[in-house]
Order: C-alpha cells, then sequence, then structure tokens
C-alpha cells in the first residue's frame, strides 16, 4: 500500500476537501499510473451528493482518467512505465460471464466501478476513482491513448467519449444517414463530433439558439431550436437515429415523431422523472427508444483508437483540484464548454 | 359497379346494421372475393366510434378476411376463381416508393387501408371493409391461404396474426431465447403460439391467475402473475423479448427491468395514455422499447405459410354477421377466447 493525494467529500452535504488515501501496490497484473488529467462528469455530483442512492463516504469521484504509467505488475504485457494510459468508468469486472467474454464488461454482473464500488483488494471499503494523484488497477481495464492527442481533451472521452460512441454505433450510423443530436452539452458536443466524423447528415437540437455558431463548428450541418413546432415539422419522418442527451424530463414524443420506420432514439442522459411515452409514437413504423450506458473495454479502446486517427479530443475547461467545488456550482448551471478537466499538476502546488 | 351486403355503422354512436354498399366491378389487376370470414379486431370498434378521430361515416369495418375468389381481371396471375384467398389491413400503396419496394408497404405514406382510407377508385368517399360479402382488391394486396387450415381460424391471422409474427421475427425469437408475453387476449394469445412454434421458452404475463390453464394449453411454458412482485422478481434480467399487448395503461417499467442486456419490449397494443418510461430502466443494459403495427405483404404471406407448414390458426367464437354489435359489447369487458369472426354465411339467413 501507498499513500496518494486526492480529493474526497465526507458526506453528501460536504465540499470536496484535499486528503490522503490508500491505494494498493501493483499486483502482477496491475498498473500503477500517475494521474495527468481526469474529467468531470455529472454523475460525479450526483454520486458525491448521494442523489442516486448508495454512496459510501467518504468518496473519491472521478471516472475520466489518462495519465503516464509509473509502475507495472510482472505479469503485465500491454504497458509499460512511461505510456500513456487510461481508465475510464471500470476498473474490474468477473472475466468469465458470457458478457465479459464478448466484450460488454459494462453488462457483467460483477463489474467494479473506478469509484464507489465494493473493493475486493480490501485497500479501502469502496474504490477510489480519478480525483487523485495516482491509481492501479488491473491491466485488462487500462486503455492505450494515442500520443497525437492533447491530453487534457482526451480524460472525457472515457466516459462521455464512449457514451455516445457506443449507441452511434451500435445503431449503424454512416454515411447517409440523418442522425440528431438533442441537448449540446458535455455529451451532445462529443455526439456531434462522432456522427460528423461517421459522415452523418448532423442536426442539433437545442432549446437555444445562441448555441447554433459552436454546433455548426462542432460538425453538425443543421441546427434546429427544438420549441419551434413549426421548424420540428419540417422533418417529421425523416431521422435515422437521434441521440439524446438532455438529463431534464423532455418531450420525447415529439422526436419520436421525427424518426422514420425503424429509426431510434437512444437516451444516455437520465432524466430523473419517468419520460411520458405515447405507444401509438412507437406503434406507427416500428420505432424503437433505447437506453446506453458508456461501451466495453474493447469499444473503449476502439473508440481511442478513432479519436487518434481523427484528431478528435473533447472541448474543455482546464481547472485546477482546488477549484472543483466552484466546477461543481457552475456544472448545476450548465456553465461549460463543455467539460472540466481537473489538472493534476495543481496538487503538486498545495 | 356492382351491389354487396354488408354491416354499416352510419355515426359513431350508431349500432353496426345491414346496408348495401357499391364495390367496383375489378379491373385488369384486380381479385373479386367471396368473402366467408371476417375476424372482429378491436381497432374496428375504435374506428366505428371514431375513438381515434378521422372516421368518415358510413363506415363498414373488417380487415381479417378469408374467402374464395370469384372474378379475376385480365392481367391477374396469381388467382382464379375458386381459390382461397384473403385481404388484410391493407389494399394498396404507391408500390414506387423504396418502402413499398422493399416489401414494407405498412411504412408507405400512400398506404390504403382495407377500410376508411380515400378510395380512389371513387366507388366510394372510402374504402369498405370485410363486414360485407364480397370485396375487390388488387391481386398485390391479396394473400394465399393454406388449404389445410380451418378457415373461420385463418381470418384473425391477417391483423392479429401478423402482428404478433413480425416483431418476434424481426427481433429475432428462436429456440434458446426466453420470451415474454403480457395479456392474453387476441393478440397474446397468437403471440404464444408463434412463439411456442418459434421453439423459445415461453412466459405469459397475466393478471388472471385462472387463465393459467389456457396459457399452458396454448403453448406457454411458464404463467407468471404480474400483480406478485417477488415472482417478478425471479425474472429480473432474464427475457430476450417481450411482447406487451396489454391496450390499457400499465407499469412498463416493471417489464423493461425483466429484460437481459440488449433485450427488447414491442407494444402491439396501443393504450390511450402515455407509459412512464424510466430513463434508467432502459439505459442499463442498453435495453429498448420499441412499437410494432402489422408487417408487409411479403412477411404476411410467409406468416401464412408458416401457419399452413405448423397448423397454426387462431382460437376462434364463430358469430352471426346479426350478432355483432353484441359482440362488441363483449369485446369491451374481454369477453372472448380469443378473438371473434364473423360467419358471412349468415348474410344469406338475412
Amino acid at each position: 500500500m501507498y499513500k496518494a493525494k486526492a480529493y474526497s467529500a465526507a458526506s453528501a452535504t460536504s465540499p470536496l476537501a484535499s486528503d490522503t488515501i490508500a491505494r494498493r501496490a501493483p499486483t502482477e497484473h496491475d498498473v500503477q499510473i500517475e494521474i495527468l488529467f481526469c474529467g468531470i462528469c455529472h454523475s460525479d455530483l450526483h454520486s458525491v451528493r448521494d442523489e442516486w442512492g448508495g454512496t459510501v463516504y467518504p468518496i473519491v469521484p472521478g471516472h475520466e482518467i489518462v495519465g503516464r504509467v509509473t509502475q507495472v505488475g510482472s505479469a503485465v504485457t500491454k504497458y509499460k512505465p512511461g505510456d500513456l494510459a487510461a481508465i475510464g468508468c471500470m476498473v474490474d469486472s468477473d472475466h468469465t460471464c458470457p458478457r465479459c467474454k464478448a466484450g460488454f464488461e459494462q453488462f457483467c454482473q460483477n463489474v467494479i466501478y473506478t469509484y464507489n464500488s465494493p473493493d475486493k483488494y480490501k485497500t479501502a471499503p469502496v474504490t477510489y476513482g480519478g480525483y487523485s494523484d495516482s491509481i492501479v488497477a488491473d491491466e485488462r481495464f487500462v486503455l492505450r491513448v494515442p500520443d497525437n492527442l492533447e491530453l487534457a481533451g482526451v480524460a472525457p472521452l472515457l466516459c462521455a467519449g464512449i457514451t455516445t460512441y457506443s449507441p452511434l454505433r451500435h445503431w449503424g450510423v454512416t454515411e447517409g444517414k440523418k442522425v440528431g443530436v438533442v441537448g449540446l452539452g458535455g455529451l451532445g458536443h462529443m455526439g456531434v463530433k462522432f456522427a460528423h466524423a461517421f459522415r452523418a447528415h448532423v442536426v442539433v437540437f437545442t432549446t437555444s439558439p445562441e448555441k447554433t455558431e459552436d454546433a455548426l463548428r462542432l460538425g453538425a450541418d443543421e441546427v434546429v431550436v427544438s420549441r419551434n413546432a413549426d421548424e420540428m415539422q419540417r422533418h417529421a419522418g425523416s431521422f435515422d437515429f437521434i441521440l439524446d442527451t438532455v438529463s431534464a424530463k423532455h418531450d420525447i414524443n415529439a422526436y419520436l415523431n421525427l424518426l422514420c420506420p425503424d429509426g431510434n432514439i437512444t437516451l444516455v442522459g437520465a432524466p430523473e422523472k419517468p419520460l411520458d411515452v405515447a405507444a401509438f409514437s412507437l406503434i406507427m413504423g416500428r420505432r424503437s427508444l433505447s437506453g446506453s450506458n458508456i461501451g466495453g473495454i474493447p469499444e473503449t479502446q476502439e473508440m481511442l483508437d478513432f479519436c487518434g486517427k481523427h484528431n478528435i479530443t473533447a472541448d474543455v475547461e482546464v481547472i485546477s483540484i482546488q477549484k472543483v467545488n466552484e466546477a461543481y456550482e457552475r456544472l448545476l448551471k450548465s456553465d461549460v464548454k463543455y467539460r472540466f478537466v481537473i489538472d493534476m499538476a495543481s496538487f503538486k502546488s498545495q
């Protein structure tokens, strides 16, 4: 065991504060990583404030981790000290179930999330995430990072990136498809970048007309102000796929009606209140409404490699770890373009 | 033009009553059919009472039509007088759009339904359905009927049959899959028969424990009383596919939570009120909620051929046309096992 610097919250009402945590010494299959950047995901805020229930305190959030390998266990073959490496939302699974074997570790019933999951090594009651200067994980959950990308912008790929990449791939978004992205935040801006890179015709739906210019810059072909019923009606029955990134309750039928036959809407935002779904909106045209959550390790690696090839990173605002509570308040107001990323070098100035 | 006997409703509050309607003389591509049996679908009742809006009166409902060819146009190649033949929910489409060309006439924007659609031949303001002793339709919308099946039980295959067959096929129900059927009425009992014939493990969900015996007789492997939360919980995360035939509002999340990763629920009943869908139920496990409505002509023929091969028909209660209003009242109370079918021979006793 060794000590690492971290920011943790002591209760649902406590701010995040400087702390020292225990990390296990790397076992033979482990990779130790010096964390350089960690993205701030809205899930971090929900977990810190126990808004989904089940948070064990202290909590060290963070699952958009990128850094450099500092040490590897004797059986590790894929990494060596000095390599760039990343960790996303999962750090372990049972490796034996059909889902793991198929590369869908996110569906494994024994998946270990990067933070707030039982720690099988008993280093701590639960796993501690990436708001820290160091982390240790099984090499099977460590990802290679292309060396041509700006590292701060890579961090959000590990959650916001794979969460949008995976459903776009799963639902067959390619050239010639008409694709909508609802909401232009941390998830939405990645959805636009990927759908554009897949050569789809990309339409951004937003309630904020002032986002038009930025949407076009990110790769949208069109922007529709969703409050304008006439504008919406012009697109009725025409979309192959819509990625819905909105986490507040909204009128999903307005979007279902924009789908062509066999079209799909996938929710990646998670509104707390149920959505009202009109059965007829689904029945006519055999439409479907789905959800999606991150992706498996093989697909996460595929996504990172794709980003390297196409020079895709998240648009980020880099902050020091000392500013994390302030960032949370701004996140609640959607006041960020488009993802906060903590620069862990700031630990050294403590 | 010629005159046919029919039962029509004169207004949303009128009972169905004996009438005489005009049918066109068969054109060169047309097939004239003596209707022997016509099933009663819940849509008929909704349309007669204008519960979905848009009904043009008088209305002659009926889209589960089976009979015998009496005359064919000069260009007709697939049928000759004396052949068994059937007509379902559609009698025409534009034949030129990509959806028609792909065999998905049900998605054609110019589809002509069997009743209450504009009549392009101007024989009447709208098309008239199967509560009649005769009908004329383009041979491309006429279906072949296997000659080994009991004809009264064939009629409901044209709507209840294809409506359940199509989504089971679309979502890949085969041997080794665990399939749920929610509700055991006209649609549900066909869903059970098909899922069983596809060699899936079939679980019927019902609120009525007294339906257990019948469900098992129809082909179910298990019956779950959906009000029993413990019984439901035992099946959590285990279903590949669930066919939901319930047309009243119900708790769809209880069923979404029974799906395994990538599992799908397809709605074929159409609750009037929106369903409350919890986004998390979809997001965890990449589940999806879809709808489906009938099927294309090629798939409807495939379904009839499958029924011939596997000796599948609907379980029906045969009534005279004079009893149709009484049947509607019983339908509202779900007092039928499992589909009413009108025997058109009863026209002759008028």
